[in-house]
């Protein structure tokens, strides 16, 4: 017998066609034909899916629970989304909020790499931790290194590229990503906190390896990569081929009808992220703070497999906000710092040193 | 001076906001940090987003217009979807409804390798195409090998792998393809038309590329890919890579924040779609007949440097909607049929034929 993967879904619908919509999911999700015409006891069985719970939540909406079948993903990042969302992402009015995966699901994609305790360790850090990301994009090479060593003089545990940062003409990975490496690195021996620089991943999978491998040979420990861009089995792979390194994932183009609890706070953790940059509330992204919440206890929560994986809010994050968002999360989590530290220009690495303090004296 | 990419987003905003609100889409879109502390001209001039319009479409909705400079794409496939929606994708009320492609971009990305035209030609076909899809996931190689006979006897044109057969246990893509390939072959010089097969991509790039070259080794000239599954880089590479092969493009996990009628009409065009699969209207998926439309004139009008791609209507297909489809759309697409057809059972060939005689015939 074949386990199931519990997916929920929160579906818009009248009364009368409920059951019908969640048969269709279920139909959808797997065989994605009429039932009739399947006369193979296996498919019938251990195939199609089923719909295991339909839940009037009042208002016009309603949770379907579906259990589909583990063994049609393949075990494969891109495969598992297909299945679990694919074409239903076609639906209007129909989002995916959860799913719970069975041991053989957890075991193939296995979680993060080193996880909360092993991202604290990176950077002998014990509580929160900071990070920040280098802007802007068209800056070329020797400006970012600069800019890196400003910043990690004040003490900042992680610092990534921008997301936007790739490898354009202006600002090729290859030049990039060794002198700033070299730069973090001089003021790490400066400052004493070992702080680490995640370059952005970009390119298809015999690239990325390429950056993978050329990080890895000045030094760097770990990566930002945004899996809803190079597609999931590409992270997948590559979080597997490393397993000493670190994945930071990054949110680009996660929008849509998957809820971010779920994506942020489960399927990226399942997959390997170590850490999870996802949209603060009160910041320039519409967010909740009980979204957030959820987020955040979902990357924490025990969960037999996976370690936990560090939740990172960011977008419109500023130095005044730190003991407030200390407070709301609590000390396991990295605040991410952007364009507001940015701001400072030649008062940078007192600004860096600023937040720093604010997020690690707590 | 880089060229621009022209994007139009549509925005709900109230009319004290918008302004603000369509600047911080410029601003997301590209360097994504507050613009006072920029001050190097490179990224002032020729990085930062610019905002070219905004109307008032009433009752809320805004049409904003940017203009994205292309260098920041670096030309990949990932990027340009991270620099066109990327973060912007997070936001509330905000699609992607449109973009202008430069002249640099559309010879970067080059479209579809053998289009619409060619799409015919290896089916020696002059009008309207016909396709289906082999199912139900968990149907075992020999058996789809035996349906996929039955169905080409028909005299059917394409016939693909259903988008969630990929390669399990149950069903591994290297026993599949072959025998599928054989049985189609064979059928093809009964009826003399020489249907194709194309079988459904999945893995990583390294998965991707073998699959593609066992295809070819059996004679396969084209496949099946989800780019939103495997990502856009992968897409575009496989195509680079093989550019003799048709590649039909498969709409799992495309809902979300960007407009149906652009994913499936202008960007798997540019991508290198030569058949692009969308949800049909009066089918399982509620698109509008407008829109349809849209996503079958964007995908065939005049647009230098691109070949046109063939529009594939599917999702809720059947017979009896031949002639009205082909009334609406005329002879510029491909009707592709799925399970309505399946449920044929021992007919399937005789229903094939009429499908496809109805297709052809008009």
């Amino acid at each position: 017998m074949s386990t199931r993967i519990k997916t929920v879904y929160r579906v818009k619908a009248e009364a009368s066609t409920i059951e019908a919509r969640a048969r269709g999911i279920s139909v959808e999700q797997s065989v994605e034909m009429p039932l009739e015409p399947i006369d193979d006891p296996f498919v019938i069985n251990e195939i199609i899916g089923k719909v295991e719970e339909i839940k009037d939540l009042g208002l016009g909406e309603y949770e379907v629970r579906c259990a589909l079948a583990s063994i049609t993903t393949g075990y494969d990042g891109g495969q598992l989304i297909n299945m679990i969302l694919g074409n239903t992402s076609l639906q209007d009015g129909i989002s995916l909020v959860d799913a719970e995966f069975p041991a053989d699901i957890v075991e193939a994609f296995g979680g993060p790499n080193i996880g909360l305790e092993g991202v604290r360790a990176r950077v002998n850090a014990k509580g929160a931790l900071s990070a920040t990301a280098l802007k802007p994009q068209g800056t070329p090479p020797a400006t970012l290194a600069r800019l890196a060593y400003d910043i990690a003089l004040g003490g900042i545990d992680y610092i990534k590229d921008d997301h936007g940062i790739a490898d354009q003409t202006y600002c090729p990975f290859e030049a990039r990503v060794p002198m700033i490496a070299e730069a973090v690195q001089k003021a790490g021996q400066k400052t004493g906190i070992p702080t680490q620089y995640l370059p952005s991943l970009n390119g298809n999978l015999d690239k990325m390896r390429k950056q993978l491998a050329l990080a890895r040979s000045v030094g760097i420990e770990g990566v930002l990569i945004a899996p809803m861009l190079c597609g999931f089995s590409t992270f997948q792979t590559l979080k597997k081929e490393n397993p000493d390194f670190l994945f930071m994932t990054h949110p680009s183009m996660a929008g849509g009808p998957m809820a971010a609890e779920f994506f942020f706070g489960k399927l990226m953790r399942l997959l390997g992220s170590d850490a999870s940059v996802f949209c603060n509330y009160g910041g320039r992204f519409g967010y909740a703070p009980e979204r957030c919440r959820q987020i955040s206890d979902w990357c924490l929560q025990d969960a037999p497999g996976l370690k936990p994986c560090v939740p990172v809010p960011a977008g419109g994050m500023e130095l005044k906000r730190v003991p407030e968002l200390l407070d709301f999360f609590g000390r396991d989590v990295m605040l991410l710092i952007g364009g507001s530290l940015l701001a400072a220009k030649e008062n940078i690495t007192k600004e860096a040193e600023a937040f720093c303090n604010a997020v690690r004296n707590r």
